[in-house]
This record gives structure tokens, C-alpha cells and sequence, in this order.
């Protein structure tokens, strides 16, 4: 989401005076990022030039002192020697650091809370809300990073599985519906499925789809009620590591039974583009571009992409993201100019979706190599069951 | 938690102007309860007098129709005829939707995206950063919601009588350790079983607590390692159900075989604490009093809440919270003065910390009623398993 213009993006291209997040309900992953420490609570993360503070809650400093990275120091209200009732004002925590280590102007990202900033305001710091990342260099990953989305990935890759051989074991009913011991088999079915065997591997699956038929064509509709044979089934499967907090990110569209010529096209199509759209990759070139591959190699196959009435059809959304301690990350892999980076990790996920017939999504998350790109983790492929 | 003082909440106890949300990784609860749409991006929610617009990227406008409550009108950048450039910003979402219903004046919550609201005050705006609750009404429940509340909370319960069977299982070797098919049990297979067996009822659990021994110590610790035979394991299970996105809370503390003396003691203690603390609910009665009641129970039983070096040791934490959309929300149950309603659901949770023994918790969910209170689910209260 971009919540600034371009133009003051570019007005605002460095940061000046210390950097501040504010974790809780929004920005943990940053917090997370700088210091190691995922929050339960709300809590304060202020860097000024070498120095870096982490403000918790007394009940959180244990915690906070084993997870946080060398260098980052841990305090509590107690530390900053409130008074009782400024003890629980996130605000007061951060004025009495600034009082004690002479800060006078903050930098805060686009999400830092409102309130937050009048108060700092009122109190007569220098705020500047930035719409810049505040660590840019999240989105180059570390080969520790790389590991542990691998480790996500490799779940998901599992769950697939765990799926794709449930579904083969399904009988196909006269009319045409999946039956297990005799019963319908659902999409619910499917994405519990999914979800147990993301467990078993230490994962968090927080809105698997199992999407069949024309259910799949909206990308973001996770998938209801009995299930259909010849149909394609929308699977996308996005662990995050209960550990280290990092996701993967993984889809595949099957049919159980035979897929009739149209689909057997979309899924060619789909597949083509991601092809040649993965032969793009590598370090320096623009994501626009890279989209751009899969977007041209979807119309030459006869696919267009429009708005018929007021629902769009066709490739409806961006070829990709990055992903790391959030499933959208940077960098977007979109019509926008940026360049990819060696250290990337993104998905390559083309789709189609057309009302009638639903979507078909292939997706793997790769990370981005200087003369290429490396497949995180490699997951079957076949259409059919 | 508070951002601003007392004082400034007490000058904006009345909202004016129109009320704006902003969805996305904040904020996310109040957005879904004012429309019934859960976000995946981010969304706007926009109520002026009786009028009310949730505002959606075009992918989601289906699923926004669909699930918005009736009286919320569904936009897309396109309806609101923006330019390609100004559809991915929300503050130009926004900036459209107030010219074309000539709204000049907003109200925002406290975390709202601070970006956003200099973004809006630039372009002639008033907006009002606010730290008042947006929907007071939020933390009186329906009936409706009390039912989806206790769905989550029976998946607490069957979750607890999972572990609790599979603990009774183990053996216990004979230095202590609790076995199972002559494998050490790790606090990661019952986080996982619990887990799993919330699954199973349709919820998700994200931070499933299984603490033995000294890690109990810490509220927040979610357990790691072999368990041990005679020592108090703090489970805490606290479930999201997928579909309503309503949680339950439970918590439970079990010895696997024969407790000490001391930690019968501690037992006894919590459990009086909370039933005495039960006992003292009903509409009209501070929030204070019933911690109050809950607090001094436990030092009149000998447990003393103290600052121990840099830690905290007793009962130090507040009695409860409300639980619904969020598993933390209005009211809160602690020192604060705010008074209980008929239909608040909180938390009633007692706890002993101490360094070397470990914890001690005992936690149900409750429906405050005009008379008392309604407990949402039943689940087991022995100790000694």
C-alpha cells in the first residue's frame, strides 16, 4: 500500500534524526527485523546513529534480553524511571528516552500511530513521517533469511503433497463430486488438511485456499463446500514459521480427473508464463519487466486481461511480491519500475481467473541470484490427479 | 495499551466529524466489526451520520459485497473514477470520497497510519487523532457474538482435554521425565497437540502456551524443552476461529503425577482467588474491585507481589481483559476504573509467578450479566493429572 504520492517519496528520499517504530498490531515485522524480538505487547524500538533501544513492558524484559541482538539495549518503564501513571503510555516511554539521551527529532514509518505522533509533536519533538521502508535492507536477505523462508517453503511443499494425495485417494462420484467413505469431500476438508500438515513441520497456515471451480476466480476467496471433479482447484499455501516468524509461499492448481481442453490451455498458458518470466530473473533487471514477460506471454496465448462489466478477468493481479517476516514484502514484482536485487526472495505466481471457469494460479518463491534466480523449493507440477 | 494521557483523552470524549478506519496490518478488528469484511489488504471504512462507504481494492469488491453488512456501500478506486496513478494510494482514496460527499472533518483512531493523516491534513483536511475507542459499543456483546465466542472458547476446551488426556498417558521415568513410547514429551508436541485439536474445531491457535517448571515464571513464555514430571505446566490456549474471527481464552495449570505441598498451596490460592473474584461480577461493579478482590486473596494466602531484583515476582499481571474480535480488547480488568456492562466478555485470571518454582494460572471466559456472570464453557480444574 502506498499511502504518499510519488513526489513526496522522492522529497523525501533520506532519513534524518533517529529512527523510532512502534510494534504491536502493525509494524512488528520491522521491529522484529532490527531486533530479534517479536512482540506480544506494544513496544518501542529507537535507533539514533550507532545506538539502539528496545522499550518493552517489566514482564516483557526477559524475554526481550534473550531474544534481542547484541547491541540493542533493553529497558522498561522502570528503567526510565516513570512515575506510576506514565508507566503504561507508550508516548511517555518514548519522551523520557528522548529527555535522556538528548533526542530531539524522530523519523517514524507510514503505519507508526497517529496518536503517537501528535504526542510526540505536542510534546515539541521533530517528527517526519516517512512512506520510505525503514530497513531497506530487509528486502536483501541474509543466507540465514534464505534458510528459514526455505524452511517455510519446504512445509508448503509438504502440505501440497499431503493434498495432492488426498485428493487422488478421493472416488468420483456419478455426478461428478469428489467422495471420501462416502462423503462429499469439501474445501474446508482440503485446507485443514493443509493446515495439520503445516503444524506438523512447526507452521502457522493463516488463510490456506482451497478454491474449486468458479469460487477460484476471485484470488483472495478461500474456497467453500463440496468439491468438483474436472474442475480446477485453486490450492495457495503460505506457512509462517512459528519459530522464526518467516513465510513461505507456494500455489498450485490441479484437477482431479481429467481436465477438459480450455483448462488444459489456462494451465499450459499459466505455466509458459512463469517459465519465461523466471528465465528474466536475475539481479539489476526492472520487476516491471519481469511482470511484463508473463503478462505478454498470457495474451499470446490468447488471454486477455480486461474489466467485463465491473469484475476484471484475465491477469488480475501482480506476477509477485517479496516475502520474509511479512507474506507481502518488498519488493513488488508489479508494473513499477524497481529493480531486482541478488537477495531477493520473491514469489512468481502468473494466474488467470475468468468468471465462469474460476483461476488457475501456479506460484514458487525463488530467490534472486546475480546471473539468475535459485527455486527455494521445488514442488510437483502436474495438472491432473 | 495508552498513547495519550488521561488529560487529552478527557478533552476529546466526543468524536466529531466523520469517523475514518484504516485496515490493514492495524486496526483490522474495529474495520470488520463496523462492516462484517475482513481485510486481507488494506481497506478504508468511512461512517459520516448515518452514511457509511467501505472502500476496497477492485480484486476484493466481490468479496466486500458479499460480506459487508447491509447499509455499508462498497467503492473501488474505479467507482470513485480515479486516475491510474491515485488508485494505489488510500489517501487518495480517501481525498475522492470527501469531495464527492463534501466531508471536511475526520475522526481517526489512535493507530491510525500517521502517513495517512498528515497526508490528509496537507490537503485541507481536519482530522482529529483520537484515543477514545472507536466503537465503545464493541465491548458489549450481541448474542450473536457471545455464541461465537463460546464456539471458540468450547475449542479451548476441547483442545485442554486433548493435552490433559495425552499427559495422563505418558510414563514417568525414573529421573522425572514424562515419556511417551519411550521418547521424552516436549512442550512443542503438546503446544502442537493443542494446536491440532484446535484445527480440528475450525481455529487457529497462534501463541499456545505449554510452560513447565521455571519457564512458567514468565507469562508470556510459550514453553520449549522435556517436561517434567511434579512441576506445574502452564497451558494457555487462546483460539481464533477461522470463519468468525472472534477468539476464546483459556488457561489451565497441570502437574503431571504428585504435586509438592507448595504447589498444592499456590493451586488453592489461584483457584479462591478466581472464584472469589467470579463471585464480585456483575454490571455496575468496578473493574478495580474485582481485581482488587482477586489480589488481596492471594496476599492474604501468602503470596506477597513484589519487585525481586529487576523481576517481578506474585501476581503480576491484571486479573483479565475483554476477549472478542481481539483476544485483548475493552474492558480491561485490572487497576483502572472503569466499570463492568451486561454483555462484556472478559477474562478472569489469576496467576502466581515465581522465580524458581514457575507459574501458576487459572483462567476461564465470562459473560458479565445484570445478576453476575455466565461462564462460556466448562473445562476441568484439577491439578494433579
Amino acid at each position: 500500500m502506498t499511502i504518499r504520492g510519488k513526489r513526496n517519496q522522492q522529497r523525501m528520499k533520506k532519513l534524518t534524526g533517529a529512527v523510532l517504530l512502534v510494534g504491536g498490531p502493525a509494524n512488528s515485522a520491522d521491529l522484529r527485523y532490527a531486533t530479534g524480538y517479536a512482540t506480544v505487547d506494544p513496544a518501542v524500538y529507537v535507533q539514533h546513529g550507532a545506538r539502539k533501544w528496545l522499550l518493552v513492558p517489566l514482564l516483557e524484559k526477559g524475554r526481550a534480553q534473550k531474544e534481542a541482538r547484541r547491541g540493542v539495549k533493553v529497558l522498561t518503564p522502570f528503567d526510565l524511571k516513570l512515575s506510576r501513571a506514565r508507566r503504561r503510555r507508550l508516548a511517555d516511554w518514548i519522551l523520557a528516552l528522548a529527555k535522556a539521551e538528548k533526542i530531539k527529532r524522530f523519523t517514524v514509518g507510514a503505519w507508526c500511530p497517529a496518536a503517537l505522533v501528535d504526542c510526540l509533536r505536542e510534546a515539541g519533538l521533530r517528527v517526519r513521517v516517512s512512506s520510505l521502508p525503514m530497513f531497506p535492507g530487509r528486502a536483501v536477505k541474509t543466507a540465514r533469511e534464505v534458510a528459514l523462508i526455505t524452511e517455510a517453503q519446504e512445509a508448503a511443499v509438504f502440505a501440497l503433497r499431503c493434498a495432492t494425495a488426498f485428493l487422488r485417494r478421493t472416488r468420483i462420484s456419478r455426478d461428478g463430486w469428489l467422495l471420501m467413505r462416502g462423503k462429499k469431500v469439501t474445501s474446508e476438508d482440503v485446507r485443514r488438511l493443509i493446515d495439520h500438515a503445516l503444524l506438523d513441520r512447526g507452521c502457522l497456515g493463516t488463510g490456506t485456499i482451497a478454491a474449486c471451480g468458479a469460487q477460484g476466480a476471485d484470488p483472495h476467496e478461500r474456497g467453500s463446500g463440496p468439491l468438483r471433479a474436472g474442475q480446477p482447484i485453486v490450492l495457495d499455501i503460505f506457512p509462517q514459521n512459528l519459530a522464526s516468524g518467516y513465510w513461505g509461499d507456494l500455489s498450485r492448481t490441479v484437477v482431479r480427473g481429467k481436465a477438459n481442453r480450455r483448462v488444459r490451455a489456462i494451465h499450459r498458458a499459466v505455466r509458459t508464463a512463469q517459465r519465461l518470466a523466471l528465465r528474466k530473473i536475475r539481479a539489476g533487471v526492472s520487476a516491471e519487466r519481469v511482470h511484463h514477460v508473463a503478462s505478454s506471454a498470457l495474451e499470446r496465448a490468447g488471454f486477455v486481461t480486461r474489466i467485463k462489466g465491473e469484475r476484471p478477468e484475465g491477469f488480475i493481479h501482480s506476477l509477485g511480491h517479496g516475502v520474509g517476516l511479512e507474506i507481502h514484502e518488498a519488493p513488488g514484482v508489479g508494473p513499477a519500475k524497481e529493480r531486482l536485487r541478488a537477495g531477493n526472495v520473491i514469489t512468481v505466481e502468473p494466474g488467470l481467473y475468468y468468471g465462469g471457469l474460476g483461476g488457475m494460479r501456479i506460484e514458487d518463491t525463488v530467490l534472486v541470484t546475480r546471473t539468475g534466480y535459485r527455486l527455494l523449493a521445488r514442488a510437483p507440477e502436474q495438472l491432473e490427479l
